[in-house]
């Protein structure tokens, strides 16, 4: 009797991980930009979401997924005020946004018509790193009051980003931030990372992230043809 | 026969609760005041906590016990630099610290002669909301900053506080911080909840805090007795 193969699975990805990539085919299929924000609670996530909106409109139509702890539209409300639908994800408490979610929150969007999804994650630098959900790029927006050395401490987030974003740099000199000793902490976990330094609430800096993010959206466009 | 009557055990607490109980007795016998400090990621927990060391000097000895998801120092270094131990526990991304952490710290530090142990939590306004470490008060730091919307986000750690400071006062002039609206959030969750407005890096408001805290020490040593 000849021996019989016994086949070995590996377990190369995890229920998230897999169910990421429906998500990602779902937006490459209708050719739209999926970008995940996070950041720590108060770093301007949902100022900087509405200023980019704002700098593309009417050009680039935007939806908006929120997600929160608690079952709050405060933020929600504001996309909407610009005329951009948005989901609210209340996540009874878990730390993170995950593909679950974010399938569930898709499917509560309008696509046709869209060129960009921001997911707007949960306040948090630490779950948020370990969960992938299918969008295209990752994006952390630091802030100058939360202090230099947050590179050093929350290192898993830096290391996954495609974008940083360092916000509310209008408050450098009342506040004792070393750029450089920042910079260097970036440097240390994730090279050459593309960064724009804006003031969200006053639309600084908003225009070059604004036209970096259109590039990839017409390069998602062109994909999808 | 007679029915033999069946043992009911309910699940009255979870395994962390069970082990706080433990480490709560530990400080209680040794007459230590046990603080645990959460916030945000850059609210300033490790200013806070070393002005109000300063402030206490040289009569109350403080030891600290410092959380971070990283195995960075950066914390610990300076509390030792006031010539109070300290411990660092990494808790290798886990996004708060838990009663086995706490009991692992404690045990390296020498708890004759100390007052009061300070646990500078890991940065997350969420996680550490759910995991008792048999401390006796909880104290949440919030910062101009981070925004006024925070407590209707981030409603389960406000409602378990005993403690609130306001971080980062001198910012109020250039920030758009509604202080009636935050304090109003604040309300609904934890009505006549004690609050300390303060701006640590500079020592302002950082008195009324440390002398309530003094006052809490001397009841806590004088159960022990």
């Amino acid at each position: 009797m000849a021996t019989q193969r016994v086949p070995i699975i590996e377990r190369i990805m995890d229920a998230n991980d897999q169910l990421s990539l429906t998500v990602r085919k779902q937006l490459d299929d209708a050719g739209i930009l999926g970008v995940n924000i996070m950041a720590s609670p108060g770093a301007g996530k949902t100022s900087v979401i509405l200023a980019t909106i704002k700098a593309l409109m009417p050009e680039i139509r935007v939806g908006v997924i929120e997600g929160d702890t608690a079952p709050v539209t405060i933020d929600a409300d504001k996309v909407t005020a610009l005329g951009m639908p948005a989901v609210q994800i209340n996540t009874g408490g878990d730390c993170h946004l995950d593909a679950v979610m974010m399938s569930q929150g898709l499917a509560q969007l309008d696509l046709t018509g869209l060129d960009m999804v921001i997911v707007e994650n949960v306040g948090n630098l630490i779950c948020p790193a370990a969960f992938n959900l299918g969008t295209h790029i990752n994006v952390l927006i630091a802030s100058i009051p939360e202090g230099d050395d947050k590179p050093y401490k929350y290192t898993n987030i830096y290391r996954g980003l495609d974008v940083l974003i360092i916000n509310k740099i209008d408050l450098l000199p009342y506040i004792d931030f070393r750029m450089d000793y920042f910079k260097q902490g970036v440097e240390l976990l994730n090279p050459g990372l593309i960064t724009f330094p804006v003031t969200a609430t006053k639309g600084d800096g908003i225009e070059a992230w604004a036209a970096w993010l259109k590039s990839k959206i017409v390069e998602q466009k062109s994909k999808a043809l």
